[in-house]
C-alpha cells in the first residue's frame, strides 16, 4: 500500500436544509485488511446522486439511513488490491456501495464485476449504472412506453433524465426535456436528438409544454416535484403515466415536500402517477445493460459524465447536484 | 298535466366557494311537449352529488360545465308521462341526466328503463346508480381488490364509499371507513359491518389508520382529498393502490387544491395513484349491476339513501353533502 492512510466522509449531523461541509468529519483512518471471504478496494469513482441526500434523514424509506458516525454511503467503481474472495482478484475492476472513502472492505455482497475495456468506469456508475437502470425500467416498464407517446422528462439532463429521453427517442417517441438554462438545453436538443427542451430557469414550464406537446403528456418522468410537476400535471393526455422517480427541488427543504395541487388532474385525465425503486429490477439489471451498451456502440445511446476531482471536495461537489451545476452523470475522481 | 308548471333551478352565477342560493335562479316555465322521438318525464327522485360542484366551474374538465342559464345538471329518477319515442312508454320508470326540475324532454340518448318493483327509485340514483358503479369499478378494477388485502375508504358513509367498503368486505378483505361522527362510525361497523371506522371529527387519523392497519394499506379508495389523503399516504403498504375517485374537501375552495404533501411515499413504497371516471365503464354497467343487485338480494350489500323532500330546498339540501350531513346516498324528493 503506498497510500498511507483511508480519508472518509462520515456523517456528523443529520443535514437541516441544505447539506453543508460541518454536516461531515473529514477523517483519517489506516488502511483496512481483508479478513476471510473479504475484498479490498481502492475506490476510483464516486457516483454522486440526489438519493443520497434522503439517506442522510432519520426515518422509515426505502433502505435504512446513514448512521451517525458511519461512512456516507455511495455508489463508487475501483480496482480490487487484495483479495481473500474466491470470485475476486487483484485487478479487478468493480462497483458497489463503496463509501465516501478512498479504500472499502466488502465481502461481495453487491460487489459486480465490470470491463472497463468496454466502457471507461465513470459509465458504469452513471448509464450502465444505477441511473441508467432507473431510467431503462423506469420509463418502460412504469412508464409503460409506447411507440407514440409524447414523453416529458424532468431534470432532463441529469444522469437519469438524459437517458430517459434518449431511450424514448429510440423507442420512436417525441420526447421534451426541461432543464435549467441554455447551455442544457442547447445539449438536450442538439447532442441527445430531444424534440425540443425548455428552461424552467427563463421558460413559463406550463407555456411551453402546452406549444411542445399538443397533443398532451402520455408519459412524464419526474425527477424533480414541485412546480414542474404541477406544470405537467396541467397538461395530461388521457390515461397519461407519471413516473415518480425523485423530487430534487424538494430534498433539501426545512418545510413541508409540496404537494402536488394539479393532482386532480389525474381524476380527470384517467392518469397514474406511479413510485419507483431501481432496486426491485436488480435481477434483471443484465439484461438492461446489454441492451443499452449494444444502443451505445451503434451510437444511438450517448453518455456524459461530470467529473470533479479530489475526494476533498465532496460536500461542495455534492451541492452542484441540488443547485443544478451538473450536466450528466456527477463523479468525484477519488484522488 | 295537472302540475301547472315546470320548477327549475338554472346556474345564474359560478359560485366562489360554497354553493349559495343566489347562485341559481329558481324559476317557473311552462311543461315542456316531446317532440317527434322525444319523451316527457316527470321526475320524482334528484341525485346530489359532490360532482355537481365541478360541473358549476368554468373550464376544461371530464365534461362540459353547466352554462349559466342552463338548468342545473343532475342526475334523476322519474316517470314517463308522454312519449313520441319507441322504446318508452307512459309509465315507464327511468334514469338519466334530467336536471333540477320537475319535468324533463329527453330524446332518449343516456335514458335507461328501470323496473321499481327490484328496488325503489331512490337505490337507482345510488347503489345501483352512479355512485355504485363508481363504487364497483372504482375498488375492482381501478383498485386492484385481491381478497387478503387491507381497504381503506375516506367519505365511508357517503353514496360512494358505502358501497366500496361492503364489496371489500364480501371480497374477504379487511376494511376500514373514515367518516365524520359517531353516528356514522357506529353505521359503518355495526350495520354494514366495516372491521373499522375512524372519526375524522375527533381522532387523529394518522394515528388510527397505524392502529387498524398494522400491515399497512394496500387499497386507499379517497373520496375526500386533502389532510386525510395525506394521512393515508403515511401509512401505505408495499405496491398500494390509491384510488382518486373525488376531494369533496377541495371542491368549495376559494384558494388552490391542497396536493398530498407525503406524495413521495408513492416512490417508497412502489405505490399507484390513480383517477377514475365512471363514465368510461358504461359498456359495463349491465353486468354490475346485476352482481350487486344480487349481492342485495342475498342480503350482503345494504344500502341506505338520505332522503331530504322538496325540490325547493335544492341549494341548502345540496350544501349537506359539503358539510358532511349525510349519511347515504343524498336524494331530493321531488315534490
Amino acid at each position: 500500500m503506498s497510500q498511507p492512510s483511508n480519508r472518509q466522509f462520515k456523517l456528523a449531523h443529520r443535514p437541516v436544509g441544505m447539506v453543508k461541509r460541518s454536516d461531515f468529519d473529514f477523517v483519517q483512518a489506516p488502511v483496512p485488511q481483508p479478513g476471510d471471504g473479504e475484498v479490498l478496494i481502492r475506490n476510483r469513482y464516486l457516483s454522486l446522486d440526489p438519493a443520497m441526500r434522503g439517506w442522510m434523514n432519520e426515518g422509515k424509506s426505502y433502505i435504512p439511513p446513514v448512521a451517525i458516525g458511519e461512512v456516507m454511503r455511495a455508489g463508487a467503481a475501483g480496482e480490487v488490491v487484495a483479495s481473500n474472495h474466491p470470485r475476486f482478484a487483484v485487478g479487478d475492476s468493480v462497483v458497489g456501495v463503496l463509501g465516501v472513502q478512498d479504500y472499502a472492505i466488502s465481502n461481495g455482497k453487491g460487489l459486480t464485476k465490470v470491463d472497463p475495456k468496454l466502457a471507461p468506469l465513470p459509465v458504469y456508475l452513471g448509464t450502465l449504472g444505477m441511473p441508467g437502470m432507473t431510467a431503462y425500467f423506469g420509463i418502460l416498464e412504469v412508464g409503460e412506453l409506447k411507440s407514440d407517446d409524447t414523453v416529458v422528462v424532468s431534470g432532463a439532463a441529469g444522469a437519469v433524465g438524459q437517458v430517459v429521453g434518449q431511450i424514448a427517442r429510440i423507442k420512436g417517441c417525441r420526447v421534451v426535456g426541461i432543464a435549467g438554462g441554455a447551455d442544457k438545453c442547447r445539449y438536450l436538443t442538439d447532442e441527445l436528438g430531444f424534440d425540443a427542451a425548455i428552461d424552467y430557469k427563463s421558460e413559463d414550464v406550463k407555456k411551453a409544454l402546452k406549444q411542445h406537446c399538443p397533443k398532451g403528456i402520455d408519459v412524464y418522468f419526474d425527477n424533480v416535484g414541485g412546480e414542474i410537476l404541477d406544470a405537467a400535471l396541467t397538461q395530461l393526455a388521457m390515461h397519461a403515466r407519471i413516473v415518480i422517480c425523485g423530487a430534487i427541488s424538494q430534498y433539501n427543504n426545512t418545510t413541508a415536500v409540496k404537494g402536488p395541487s394539479n393532482y386532480l388532474s389525474l381524476l380527470v385525465n384517467r392518469a397514474t402517477m406511479r413510485g419507483m425503486v431501481v432496486f426491485d429490477y436488480a435481477a434483471r439489471y443484465g439484461e438492461a445493460m446489454a441492451e443499452m451498451a449494444g444502443w451505445m456502440r451503434e451510437g444511438k445511446l450517448k453518455t456524459r459524465e461530470d467529473i470533479v476531482l479530489g475526494l476533498e471536495t465532496f460536500p461542495e461537489t455534492l451541492l452542484k447536484l441540488f443547485k443544478g451545476e451538473n450536466t450528466g452523470k456527477l463523479v468525484l475522481k477519488v484522488e
